[in-house]
């Protein structure tokens, strides 16, 4: 890497490029709608995000580019004596930088931000038709100890 | 079942109860304190979640009895074009009315209230250690599509 990775809270004006990134994945291109102007319901949870201090929607900048994002929510829990867990949610780096370790500094730091929130877990779920995505999290010190179930409604 | 089954958010006074069950349970029995008076980090922890809007603790009652508790988490996410997601968290019942359909009520239960907030999807992950909870949830209509990876700070 030329440039250092900075990671900051993300602003309404990177929300164009948040979804850009969002839609270029297999998954992602399934279930998103990166069209202009961006469809209100974009920005619509982009306040929502924004207005709540329990969750973070952050983006990591080299230089001036947005090249990755990650949302992290801190809730607090009756379970494990009150304690309070950070949940990671829709990481995504930018295609050109994928495989140069950007994904890694990126969880790296939602684990630190986590730590800084008086968190005692961080947990996230990842699609079984993402292997790749399950040995990343396992290098990083996950383990599945859980199943992730889903209902759509 | 005798008395019908009624839902509320649950009050500082439910808490004992609460917490009781938590630790009448074989995982919940190495990580909860149920001593007297409550450790202070479980009234901080539902002091956070009362006064959290998108945060619910519900209890379920039989009578003037609280026989189960769960928490629901609404999260708003840039994902799946800003669609907002429920969490169902620390699910228990009275050891007294296991078997007896109490569960099933309350996942149902949370559902709806999943479907009222305008979620598009409800989710939850379950200790592969506990294979029944994974049986019993997929009857309720959820699909382990994910893993859940979790991190201890």
């Amino acid at each position: 890497m030329d440039a250092k990775l900075e990671f900051r809270m993300a602003e309404e004006n990177d929300l164009d490029r948040i979804v850009e990134m969002l839609a270029d994945d297999l998954l992602g291109s399934q279930r998103e709608l990166y069209v202009r102007p961006l469809p209100q319901s974009y920005l619509d949870a982009f306040k929502s995000i924004a207005s709540d201090p329990n969750n973070e929607l952050i983006v990591a900048c080299e230089g001036n580019e947005v090249i990755g994002v990650q949302q992290i929510t801190f809730t607090p829990y009756i379970t494990h004596q009150g304690g309070w867990r950070a949940t990671i949610e829709g990481v995504r780096t930018s295609a050109r930088v994928r495989g140069k370790g950007i994904g890694t500094e990126m969880i790296r730091w939602a684990i630190n931000r986590a730590e800084e929130r008086g968190c005692h877990l961080v947990q996230l779920t990842t699609d079984k038709k993402r292997p790749n995505a399950l040995r990343f999290y396992e290098k990083l010190g996950f383990t599945a100890t859980h199943e992730g179930l889903k209902l759509k409604l």
